[in-house]
């Protein structure tokens, strides 16, 4: 506290000089007397303007050092940068480096400005290598929204209203890929991480389908992926919900028809012990394709299609994406 | 700084009259000489732990006021409450406060002892609360995972090689709901807010599936909600992906096929304009209703359905959640 004070007494004496120059300066400049601290900038010329903000930092800082920022009331302060959103709200996105204190108080004024003028959401973009904004901003009542490995996004609604601030993501998006070759051989594979390592079982191949990627590419990629073999995307068999998948989130797992481009395989060494085509009947016959299972349900719907010309959803591109659904039954 | 060294200076000579004190007491009970810092708690008595305990906790807080906690090196230092996943990684789970150094030290301390045991994934989910341990974890070269509103997961991946740490939830899950009663008009509803606001379109009632909730549970909600009418869920009649819906991440919006249960119209007044029963026909004959919209598809699918004997998706339990498929062409 005695450094602090030492210090502080010496930046207030240099911002009094500072103050006391400008002063004479402006005195000497036109004779009309005025208050210091209505200066701004741009009325003034270039010296008197870096003895401003040299004077203002100074005595920023002071407060800053006094722990008695938030009576800081000097005029002309920064709002922190913002774009309106389509719902009534604001997004800051925070690029450059900034000091906690600093942005402590450009966050209160940029608050109070917003809520004068009516705002709602108020959102914060926050990158990773900035993460020492994170709690000036949750200590303003922010709370977080979602984050992703580089960043985490946090939001405050302003209003007394009830919040209309969108959920975040809840699921997370599977495929299985149903490939049968002439010899009505399904493409199966043994899996060599997971709850199913080392018990032998053969099932299909499967994945997560990656951000932005539409599920018929996923279930090509996958295939491709852990087996070598090239497929076409014929359709959607059905999907399953499933809820506390993975950190309370929920997954949603697409079982997927593909028509084999390529015959030969060739696994991928880090995730598959092993991969063969085998007869449809067999990969149904294992002990852990029992009644209710998710692989007796793929089998089924397997032998279903090629016996019984059972329809799915065909995908077809709409303005907003991608619809998959029943084009026999729709035509 | 002259300030920290007096204290640190304090509290170093009351670590060394700690120290002695133990040091005359073992000497005293059982005549042997031993180095005191291979003392071990659980082998002395709990007037010699406690001892110890005090004069290590005075020793790590000079330490860490002289800004050397780097070359703390004590033995017998806690560790973070951690538990094993079944990916040979560990989940740290926080609840209680803690001080960022203290933090930072048994997190380092952990992870070398992670690493030795060569373990794979290390989680640490950190609630709101606790929002200064943040910016330590982060330093410490962990990324974020995901958040919600009262927390955020990290994650650090120590191995050298591919890291195989579980993609984060990316797809928002939208219903929405074709409710026709017996004179083939259609529940349809006005939007209050977002982008169809004010442009007098005709739609059926929308909403987002709630973090846990069945795609048909939700469709009933939000008809409910919405238009105070009871319904069945019937099928899935088609599903869409968008991508960089909100925030970069994608949606599945699901139409669902429902019979109605009640008839008689109570509209939520936050969210809806209007809302009204509405002949089939007029629905599609909006100007918005184009060639490839969604709606478009909407209205035509749910004429096929009627008309048609258009089958879709049902939903049945299996063990893992609910499937959702053609049950006529299974059959």
């Amino acid at each position: 506290m005695v450094w602090w004070g030492i210090n502080g007494s010496i930046v207030f004496c240099v911002y009094l000089i500072g103050c006391y120059q400008c002063h004479f300066k402006y005195n000497k400049n036109n004779g009309k007397k005025k208050k210091i601290r209505r200066m701004s900038v741009d009325k003034r010329n270039y010296s008197e303007g870096f003895c401003f903000l040299l004077s203002y930092r100074l005595y920023k800082q002071f407060y800053i050092n006094c722990g008695l920022m938030e009576q800081l009331t000097v005029e002309n302060v920064q709002l922190l940068p913002a774009k309106n959103d389509d719902h009534g709200g604001v997004v800051i996105e925070l690029e450059e480096h900034m000091d906690s204190d600093v942005f402590l108080t450009l966050l209160k004024t940029s608050l109070s400005q917003w809520t004068t003028q009516g705002k709602k959401g108020v959102w914060i973009k926050i990158p990773i290598l900035l993460v020492n904004l994170v709690e000036p901003a949750v200590k303003e009542g922010f709370c977080y929204h979602h984050a992703e490995s580089d960043y985490v996004m946090l939001v405050k609604w302003i209003p007394e209203t009830t919040s209309t601030i969108p959920a975040n993501a809840s699921h997370r998006v599977g495929v299985g890929a149903v490939v049968l070759n002439h010899k009505r051989e399904m493409l199966v594979v043994q899996e060599k991480n997971g709850p199913l390592r080392g018990k032998g079982i053969w099932k299909v191949p499967t994945g997560i389908v990656d951000v932005g990627e539409d599920i018929c590419t996923g279930a090509i990629r996958e295939v491709k992926e852990e087996t070598g073999i090239d497929t076409e995307f014929v359709e959607v068999l059905a999907f399953r919900q499933w809820h506390k998948s993975f950190f309370e989130k929920s997954d949603l797992f697409f079982v997927c028809m593909m028509r084999p481009l390529s015959f030969e395989i060739q696994i991928q060494e880090v995730e598959i012990e092993a991969a063969k085509w085998m007869p449809v009947e067999e990969v149904a016959a294992q002990p852990f394709a029992q009644k209710e299972s998710l692989l007796r349900y793929i089998t089924d719907l397997c032998i279903a299609k090629v016996e019984r010309d059972y329809s799915g959803f065909s995908p077809h591109p709409v303005t907003s994406g991608v619809i998959y659904l029943n084009k026999r039954d729709l035509n």
